[in-house]
């Protein structure tokens, strides 16, 4: 006999803070780098977690880690949840793994009312998603959905100079699957919103209907170094200040675009980088996104004309390397409807609203219909170890994506 | 017998070759940064050469190195030479080195042609004149003549984390003698230009006749991180946004002033420093000089402003240290005519200059009679691995160093 499924709270919170022990950082937040240590243990207890709720745990030979709840119909396409357990250097409590330990709140939820689903269930952890340590982000959903070939992603060299494929083999998370090897019927993530745009307007859940596109530069800016007190300004070829120039046009290229044009450097590393010597190298990141790709495309050729101009005027040498290049994607009408629908059942209030973060569901969305949950960020605050949401937001979100998960699997 | 006294160019080249081989970097140039192994094997080999020429060595607490070449009226005080024998961290071959070693040549020179000059001769390294790794630069000479306490000294934190005083002692360099213990009747320091006067106007000598001042700081810009894709643009406070926009202002402050002004943004240094991530932080380094003491207030007065100005615009924390600071120097009027009066003899195109870089002699300047002589730098370059020096000018140089020592010294 069946009853009601209804969410533990505390036991999805209770979930979260054993989890956020590790990676902890000594003022609050969490720092679990992709294929670090602390990755390696988050991974380690999710994976015990699955085995002990009776879910079939698959690793594939990109790392993602994949258990599967069985349905009534067992060869049926599973309905697909779940997000990411790594994070940024000074990352939060719940971007990424709010989705997935609330994905295993849904199952055990389920399991304690006795429910079986026609379509199985199948809970994700994808591998690296944030992408500070090894860019792009979403690696292995990319590589999931055969974005990305298995060994260029092993090739690839994190800022650290360690290889993914090395790393991923030090933490023992090369599985035997091939990603892609279970495709689904649909997938559903749940995240934070990670803006303050819920919180503002007093909601609850938002119906995510597009995520942003992206573009990721690298730019090596090779000028001349020299003495700081005897070299005359005139013949200076400065990277450092070159540096500052981007930063400083990248920031006003974004205001003057508007909308949700945004425009970030976030990395800035000089070569000799002392004081009294004029640097001689800058390498820098730019990060570019709009949810409109013509905008988009508009910033990256905004940049490119203003690298060339600095390349001239201060005759350096500035040359640029994609780091990760993706298009805005816009997620199937049924889905967001779902995900509106099950809200309001809830009694939950409700927007659309597009996401100016990228998101494992961003891949999955070429291969399956796809869809995504976002709750409130206290203060809009995320990549930020103060990083919050309400209690009940948490559970709030979890009982949407259980609902929405029951009716795509029936 | 005595002979007239001549400078052996191949045996000054030869041990600058000899000695730069320590810390040879890979491309070309050379690191030794202060306190580090490099700089022990450098200092190991000065005092063994010293003391094949028959120098009396002495150690002082601070790890400077002198060598005493007896006079003939050994109650006298001593005319000095010497400079450093540290770099920065992409240095080149003469700066400093240069000072030192054909201060050693001088020495050769006149042992081979049996000259005693009248008051002792004494051949001086300084701990530290870079302040690349330890700031203040100068360090050595400054506390010699007594402008920092030594035990201030042992405490400065470098910017691997070690301090003066256990560097010190690793490296063995803790001296027994008390710094200033020989007080010098003048004291010269022959350096390369770093700069491109001399070799712009086809002249050999520069007779200094003054030092720039100089005042470093450490700005450290705190923010708040975030998000770089769903952090809307006008709620940011960007740490490495900040950090550009010093960096630009610095550079454009320093041509509005002109003159001798000059201002460089050489460090910066971001947390977390991750492509998608909004700096939380940003520590950078801001380094002013101008030999015109009331213009170099006034361009700290300005950046003092900008600070101010772009805390209040961007609400960021924007706090500052003082890593150095240093009045202008002139020197005395009668030492730079003896450097111009032995160049014209020895029939060397000569000209007065005024010093864009910090020296040991702007320190010694408090404490005696102190002058400079320049040679040419290839292309005005320094703190670059390119520095370089003709030949000709290197030896021409120690002749001058030797005719002026030999006046002084009797």
């Amino acid at each position: 006999m069946t009853t009601s499924p209804r969410i533990d709270r505390a036991r999805l919170l209770g979930r979260l803070e054993t989890f956020n022990r590790i990676g902890a950082l000594p003022g609050g937040g969490n720092c679990r780098l992709a294929l670090s240590d602390e990755d390696r243990a988050g991974r380690d207890l999710l994976v015990r977690w699955m085995g002990e709720l009776g879910l079939a745990v698959t690793i594939d030979a990109i790392g993602n880690i994949i258990g599967v709840r069985r349905g009534r119909s067992e060869e049926l396409a599973p309905v697909m949840f779940g997000s990411h357990v790594d994070t940024v250097g000074t990352g939060g409590r719940y971007d990424g793994l709010y989705g997935v330990l609330a994905g295993l709140e849904v199952c055990e939820a389920l399991s304690d009312a006795s429910v079986a689903t026609r379509r199985p269930l199948a809970l994700v952890a994808f591998t690296n998603e944030e992408g500070s340590r090894f860019a792009p982000y979403a690696m292995g959903s990319l590589v999931y959905v055969g974005g990305l070939a298995l060994g260029d992603a092993y090739a690839i060299r994190g800022i650290d100079g360690a290889t993914v494929g090395a790393e991923l083999r030090r933490i023992g998370y090369v599985g035997k699957a091939k990603p892609g090897w279970l495709k689904p019927h649909a997938y559903l993530e749940l995240h934070i919103e990670q803006g303050p745009i819920l919180e503002d307007e007093g909601l609850v859940i938002a119906a995510v209907e597009a995520i942003a596109g992206l573009a990721w530069t690298e730019v090596t800016a090779t000028g001349r170094s020299g003495h700081a007190g005897t070299t005359p300004m005139h013949l200076r070829h400065d990277a450092a200040h070159i540096a500052g120039e981007i930063a400083v046009f990248v920031r006003r290229l974004a205001c003057e675009i508007g909308g949700h044009q945004k425009g970030t450097v976030g990395r800035i590393e000089l070569y000799p980088n002392l004081v009294n010597v004029i640097a001689e190298r800058a390498v820098l990141t730019v990060d570019l996104r709009n949810t409109d790709a013509a905008q988009l495309q508009r910033a990256e050729r905004a940049l490119a004309a203003c690298l060339d101009q600095l390349a001239a005027r201060e005759n350096v040498s500035i040359s640029t390397r994609g780091l990760a290049h993706f298009a805005p994607v816009t997620f199937p009408a049924e889905i967001v409807s779902l995900v509106e629908a099950t809200a309001r059942e809830l009694g939950l209030p409700c927007r659309r609203l597009p996401s100016g973060a990228g998101h494992d569901a961003q891949m999955m969305a070429r291969i399956c219909p796809t869809g995504m949950i976002f709750v409130p960020s206290i203060g809009g605050l995320s990549h930020n170890v103060r990083e919050d949401t309400k209690p009940e937001h948490l559970e709030a979100g979890a009982a949407v994506l259980m609902r929405a998960a029951m009716r795509l699997a029936d």
